[in-house]
């Protein structure tokens, strides 16, 4: 196979964007299964962690831990300079006007659910929620319970054949209108890759007073991230699939949004005065984070931003367009595997709006090759993807499938990876064809 | 002062109990402030980590991490491995009957959240949820904010001059009647370090046909646990007191009751079934697990429990014991110091039904001296202890004071470090009696 995607080397922090060098920094990376090294195309699901973000939640446990906010000695006060500086390196990374717009919960599931009680609350018989068939479960199961609560109406974007947002037909059908209370969509699909256009929704929600939401679990990951030219309102985004750790997501909001939104979980520090007979509650961000929070998770992440930037989210995002472009290219030369997707490529070998998930289905003489066996003859070859509904059944219905084979990419993701993905399948096809 | 605490030697894993072999194992107890050596003596708040609770932590994401559940191969099964492996260790830890009772949330917080969502979901007007006035913040505001959603009637337990809470009259107001639904009660208090007679009121709750929540955080990690033994039907606890993770809390509930409940967050992996027309939800464990969950997290916190475990939950119960036991008396001797909660000691200088918390104010000549000051002048001379209302804002008001200095022990506090908060305590009154 020619190696036609040349290595990516510009950067936005002044160290040339080397694969190899990245990988050295992620020593999970170097294992191997059986005579197999790992090619890890599992990153849309969780991605891997560089040394220095395991080494700085090491510090932070052995030198400096204690409780945030409420100890006001030595180790309190380190502890909450490490935990309020990530909230303020947070803030840095996608763009906020300020430190105060940044909740942490505990992944992007939490944050949503976030939204769709405190949002929620003021949803009313009549009211509509829109969101979309490619959403992830975590951004539909929320707002069903929402609207069974609240008597509102649920409402989606359909997709196209190709794996885009059905616009038209939204059109036609006035999908956004004066009804509308609340739009939530994924920015970027987990099962399509699809770039969804996100400021354009967010106009037409902004026209009729809706407020709008965006799930950036995989575009924060992979691309700059600036929340004020997405135009939303609140974005949840998880610390996991950005290099850092579990345990950790972050909700962000306008401020004067989040000041004006009742509380969701209530406890600890997110409390202004508590009597028994009624308590009242802390402007954002302690509003919404009750109890002794994820502290040295958050830590983790503020680490994780630090890596990503030091690279340069433009050099990742260049390097996850000219990986996914190579793949596209070469996954379709398998016969019988078919892209759900966008498939389009520019005159770079680029993806048009696509992000570096590839799911597929692969046909064999038989018929269609379970995703399942797929992805274990895969596994035994060395290559780590996903096989199933990937938490987007509704999506995979309206195709017509119940499950696909994803393989997603990230910064330390090689064409040699690649190159083993596209031998596993031929493979697999072999062996099922057999 | 004399030392009339024998080190304490039984154990039930074998080792005997050596404070200061223990020490080793948390490096950041070896800090110093300024020329003093750190008394940490606020694990209430939150306690220290040893060293094999980072290093599993270490190892799982530099060698096994991926996402569980969802994927199959190698690392996703490591991972799975890993965390379902902590769900069946913190159930040996608690005397569950199946791994399946055991929920990972973020915290304790999330855990008493999850109760009043998805037990109170079932409140009517007219009905009662029963919490007391010596409750944490976080076991009265979400049975507040469940109260506001349902119109359930908010009432609680009050506390005596001793810090007990005030059965008597709870009997004469008939405070656990036939619309009783839902009892939610501290097992030890976080302020008065009160041992609150949980099981006989899980037995008067049963009796009305109740469900009995327990508030484990401050009684987990000091005494040995038994669900069973408890007779409480749910309990709430968090990882960082009891020498895990942040970011990890766990709920416990009797299976049955659990498979009864309605779901609290939605998202991945809590669903059997999702169409953009409705969802169907998992079994328990995994219907209140919405999302990724706080995976290396649950593994640290198993390795907590291994830890906690190979020295011996009896042995260490039996340390705070003394501890707290000399802790009272040396800190009685101070003048115009006077502890909030139960001070008895029995026959062999224990606390009798108390916890390792002392919660105190001090009386200068010029008046009270303000917590927050104590706590500023103590950490100036290497003592870390909290000041303020810790969280339990009502139980302060009961006892007609904004707050308190609190002083809090685990495993590793030595009589030493008594000395050091009595002889810090000691100057600073001289200080303000100037």
């Amino acid at each position: 196979m020619s190696l036609d995607v040349k290595p990516v080397t510009e950067s936005t922090g002044g160290i040339p964007f080397d694969v190899e060098s990245i990988r050295g920094d992620f020593p999970i990376l170097d294992r191997t299964v059986g005579q197999y090294p790992l090619a890890y195309l599992d990153s849309a699901n969780s991605s891997q962690k560089p040394i220095s973000v395991v080494e700085t939640i090491d510090d932070h446990y052995l030198n400096h831990y204690a409780n945030v906010a409420r100890a006001m000695h030595l180790l309190g006060a380190e502890a909450t300079e490490a935990y309020e500086g990530a909230r303020a390196r947070l803030a840095r990374f996608v763009g906020a006007a300020r430190a105060e717009e940044i909740i942490f919960t505990k992944n992007a599931s939490e944050a949503l659910n976030l939204c769709a009680h405190s949002v929620g609350s003021s949803l009313k018989p009549g009211d509509e929620v829109v969101i979309s068939v490619m959403e992830h479960h975590s951004n539909i199961v929320p707002w069903q319970l929402a609207c069974e609560r609240t008597g509102a109406t649920l409402r989606w974007f359909d997709v196209t054949p190709d794996g885009r947002l059905d616009l038209d037909k939204a059109a036609e059908t006035n999908l956004i209108n004066e009804r509308t209370k609340i739009v939530s969509i994924a920015w970027v699909s987990n099962v399509l890759g699809t770039l969804n256009p996100v400021r354009r929704i967010a106009d037409q929600a902004h026209a009729v007073g809706a407020i709008m939401i965006a799930d950036g679990s995989q575009g924060v990951p992979q691309l700059p991230t600036s929340v004020e030219e997405l135009g939303v309102d609140l974005l949840a985004f998880t610390g996991h699939k950005m290099v850092g750790p579990t345990g950790i997501g972050v909700l962000w909001g306008r401020y004067d949004l989040l000041a004006s939104l009742p509380p969701f979980l209530g406890g600890g520090e997110m409390i202004e005065v508590v009597k028994m007979t009624g308590s009242t509650f802390a402007p954002p961000p302690h509003r919404f984070e009750a109890g002794t929070p994820p502290i040295v998770q958050a830590v983790g992440l503020g680490a994780a931003a630090d890596y990503l930037d030091t690279i340069g989210m433009a050099a990742i995002a260049d390097h996850e367009q000219a990986i996914t472009g190579y793949a596209l290219r070469e996954l379709q030369q398998i016969d019988g595997l078919t892209v759900l997707g966008p498939t389009g490529l520019d005159d770079h070998g680029r993806p048009v709006d696509r992000g570096g998930a590839i799911s597929f289905t692969l046909e064999g003489k038989y018929g269609p090759i379970h995703p399942h066996d797929v992805s274990q003859m895969l596994d035994a070859r060395g290559v780590a993807v996903r096989g199933g509904h990937h938490c987007a059944r509704p999506l995979h219905e309206a195709y017509g499938i119940q499950s696909s084979t994803r393989a997603s990419f990230y910064l330390y993701t090689t064409t040699a990876e690649i190159d083993q993905l596209v031998d596993a399948l031929t493979y697999t096809k072999k062996f099922f064809d057999k």
